[in-house]
């Protein structure tokens, strides 16, 4: 029986902190599916930083783009997947110049069909003031969208502000 | 008896939704509150949307400034009212130069009046880092007071997220 | 026994006003230790109201750099402090070009050794989307990296939206 736990929070939230605690407590190896693309350095020691918290027992897959179908290589009935995170996925795909309702629906899809663990990451980024140009507003509409999307097929939704993940479905 | 309640949350956040859900469960003939002006195809497309998911058993009322105004004239003591939403209608007073500050205090003072069931949508936008332009930030402020003004005559307040509603109004 | 409240919210949320609101309830000379330093005008009439609300039973101190040192001085077992804010703190320690992780060590080391009760405010700047200079990415990550410490040691954390505060430590 597969089980989706969403984690949702700002940046420097501790969103990722909180679902690698989820999924070091779910299982033996984890596999982590990155979806960050490293650009420049800055990008770079970030991920560098996440990769020794987590430590040598992870196994790491890469996914900036194709994250439906490397979700659906990692799944099986034991597996613990952690994707991190969702809001770069997205972005890359809006970059790419791709359908980001597309690439929305086939994650829920494919999140649907597992067998396993899955832990997905997310920032919510809509809760500033409206971004002055439009593609910016197209990724904050898109992964406004996608974390909806998300939500709703999700078993447990954090939202983590401060270290603190209060869990906000199901409620109490 | 009159019923007030407030429903917050970013963009994309599923915010209206649960508005609109709000209004179906009050009554048989909701009026709906426009605030938006249309300027573009952008924002002509996205009302087009929410007006198709509303279905034709809703009445349309367009208040982009005389929010005060239109709210006493639809209400009544069996009206379902929702009035969405409040971020763009104090962005039109910000815009054509009206003191929000009294604006506010209108729509609270029309609110304490009422005597049927409104739902009112506002955006909450302080979250993200400080604006760098001044207008953001009057923008940024006036919204911020009104959602406190708004919250604070409200019977029931909702924290949306990912489609998720949390109610911080009464808690528990 | 020192007890540790940390309100968390977002621009013109009424974080300060319900951090007051904890001070007056807790003792009867309270300490307000202010981060901001007056640049301009809209700061200075921002200040003002803070300091109307407040009334003259509140000692004033400034502390725009030396927090920690201040919150030593102020310290004892029958204190009330209020530091409003640290986002603002923060702040002024990156535009000093000082060493934002070991500003906040000192800050954190500093509330483990406090005897009285402290009242810690701060704005949450995460939820929206990425900014686009590096200054402000920067501050960004400084200030969730010190709401994540200070909210780690703290006995209570409250998230504020439209003047509702919410604990979110310890939870229910």
């Amino acid at each position: 029986m597969a089980q989706i736990q969403f984690v949702l929070g700002g940046a420097r939230s501790g969103k990722s902190a909180h679902a690698e605690g989820l999924a070091e407590a779910a299982g033996r190896n984890p596999i982590y599916i990155a979806t960050a693309e490293i650009f420049d350095q800055e990008m770079e020691s970030r991920i560098e930083l996440h990769r020794e918290r987590r430590g040598p027992h992870w196994q790491l897959v890469e996914a900036p783009l194709d994250l439906p179908e490397a979700l659906a290589r990692a799944d099986g009935p034991d597996s613990v997947i952690l994707i991190d995170c969702l809001s770069v996925w997205i972005t890359n795909v809006l970059v790419h110049e791709q359908d980001t309702d597309a690439a929305c629906r086939a994650l829920v899809d494919m999140l649907a069909d597992c067998s396993g663990h899955v832990i997905l990451v997310a920032s919510e980024t809509g809760l500033g003031i409206i971004p002055e140009n439009k593609l910016s507003r197209q990724f904050r509409d898109a992964n406004g969208r996608l974390n909806q999307a998300v939500a709703a097929v999700a078993n447990e939704v954090f939202f983590v502000a401060a270290g603190i993940a209060l869990r906000i479905k199901p409620q109490q």
